[in-house]
């Protein structure tokens, strides 16, 4: 796989030790994220929407009702930007403006178009779904041609590409390493908790498989 | 405290049920997250870059370095959006299209401008840091005043804001709600690892509490 290139918007200026431009690494932490903000202009004012993502191949995918401002938008080919961002761990040091986090985030800049084939839709919605619960397309009852209509689905080339990555230890100035405070990181982790059945759930099979979002 | 108004940039038109324009809420939800999401615009392009943030009564605080693209753009007064985004759980439905998330998430619009007085920037950093880590700024060393001028600290008031909630089981339509599919809600956990001292730090007190950020 073929590095992204560095570009104006995705050089990083400050601590540039943290950038990365292979797509393994950019594509891993799109993958293990459950949400991006999607960025995007009207006029000149700037909007920034959480939403759900999948990646399918080398395009990122979002979805949402036919009716919403962050669809009609992309749809419109205008320019947008998807930040991700997922917390590893607390990097506490003795000089507080040492603190950090651990973390790994990826920006995408780029430009989505409407998915409006019937095979391509689905196909889109099938990636959306098991990104988000691992094999649930099969488990529960997929879309009719109705369905398809009242969601609409895009996809952005991912082609602009950054991912930063903050490891490791907090680095406090060896002036100050010898002072009586805790300095480390503390992980951050993300577990699942107890399955709370719906009430008119009366049976429980199959259950999605959702360890990959375990981390930490 | 008063309730925000509600705009046509903070308006929910879909699923407006899931809106809240009530101060308590957004403020809750932004002292719970750790990080925040900024849109602004260059020319017609829009980026978005997560950071640390922190309130501090009506107004949300932001920090990094001087020459930073972010600091630098909020400094110079451009409009910013902010969006901030905590997942709750997964929301798996009998059928594929009614999957859905748990989470509560605030937008704010505005903008910012830098906080340069000594002392104000003081309280400024000891309010992100007490948001990061609360007690750090008493156990940690503060910043002196050659600290104080390699960091930028921007503010921007909270006018224009508003926060989307979903909580709750899953919505199957009745015709699909006896499938054989399970159906429900999985809570999502975030909870702390354990503190990895870093190589230079000896001895261990004081530890800093960060209880709050445990959830689920």
């Amino acid at each position: 796989m073929a590095d992204f290139s560095i570009t104006p918007k995705t050089r990083l200026k400050r601590k540039p030790d943290r950038g990365h431009y292979d797509r393994a690494t950019v594509y891993q932490i799109i993958d293990q994220a459950l949400i991006c903000h999607v960025g995007f202009v009207v006029g000149t004012q700037p909007f920034v929407i959480p939403t759900l993502h999948a990646r399918q191949g080398d395009r990122l995918l979002l979805h949402g009702s036919p009716g919403s401002r962050l669809i009609q938008h992309i749809q419109a080919g205008h320019p947008i930007s998807v930040s991700i961002a997922l917390l590893d761990g607390f990097v506490l040091a003795k000089t507080v403006l040492n603190h950090s986090m651990n973390y790994r985030s990826v920006v995408l800049f780029g430009a989505g178009q409407a998915v409006t084939g019937y095979e391509e839709k689905l196909a889109a919605l099938e990636c959306l779904t098991e990104h988000l619960a691992p094999g649930r397309w099969q488990q529960a009852r997929q879309p009719d041609g109705k369905d398809l209509n009242s969601t609409a689905v895009v996809a952005m080339d991912i082609i602009e590409a950054s991912a930063k990555i903050r490891t490791g230890e907090p680095k406090d100035d060896p002036d100050f390493q010898g002072l009586d405070v805790w300095a480390g990181v503390v992980p951050i982790i993300t577990s699942l908790g107890k399955p709370e059945p719906a009430a008119y759930c009366l049976r429980s099979t199959p259950f999605p498989d959702l360890m990959k979002y375990i981390r930490g």
